[in-house]
């Protein structure tokens, strides 16, 4: 998780929210797939850190499932992104900070928990939640 | 709807889940974008048609939001997709059948009416279901 917050630092200094997400084979440090929101340099306001990092992955271990997959996101991830994950069968979902507003996880939409979801992933929160937030008040204070 | 049906039976020939759809700008009968469901030649399990459309809409169009645009898919979209193309703030959504198994609109997490979700298209279903049905009950109907 630490390399995903220095990583959403990063996204922060190139004008994007600061978010990202690491993904890894459980049970292993290295690093599969890695990225940051790329809703600016983009123009594609789909363009999370999650769906890139899991398109990434997919075309690096050459499957459409990530079922051995960790992904480390240093937020909640929304309900497009929650989804997303079910969808390719992520094996684990680490969180840092939660998302009252857009979250999708254990807010909002509560994707994993709809009948109509096909995939609970294991869910861990809340590691260095405090400095996920503190880079987003950070992003938001000066945009203000 | 009729060319988004014509799409998704392409989808089908291809080995594809046969589901489509289509971008116009909302009045306007040119398409700005279509796709169909590429799980299996891109590998890679989010690859829905809505996601496809949206990313070339988005950078056909030079803009990071479809506001003025609609989209016309034949099934009911997912959680994945109704927040994907909430977060384009898609100014209408046309579907053909509904999803009771695996859709986000109508069923399951009902993404656009969460306190989490920041747009509301309108919304209008029903045109051509019986059509959208057919193609993708002989597709499973052949794979089983």
């Amino acid at each position: 998780m630490q390399q995903a917050i220095k990583l959403a630092s990063q996204a922060e200094q190139k004008g994007e929210v600061p978010i990202a997400a690491i993904i890894t084979k459980i049970g292993s440090d290295n690093i599969v797939a890695e990225a940051y929101n790329e809703v600016e340099q983009q123009n594609n306001a789909i363009m999370h850190a999650e769906i890139i990092a899991i398109t990434k992955a997919t075309k690096l271990l050459n499957s459409k499932y990530l079922s051995d997959c960790a992904i480390y996101v240093t937020l909640e991830p929304c309900a497009m992104c929650a989804q997303a994950l079910a969808h390719v069968k992520i094996g684990r979902l680490y969180y840092a900070a939660t998302d009252p507003k857009g979250g999708g996880v254990e807010h909002g939409a509560c994707v994993f928990h709809q009948k109509t979801c096909n995939h609970l992933p294991e869910i861990y929160s809340g590691m260095m939640e405090n400095e996920s937030r503190q880079l987003l008040q950070n992003f938001f204070q000066k945009r203000r």
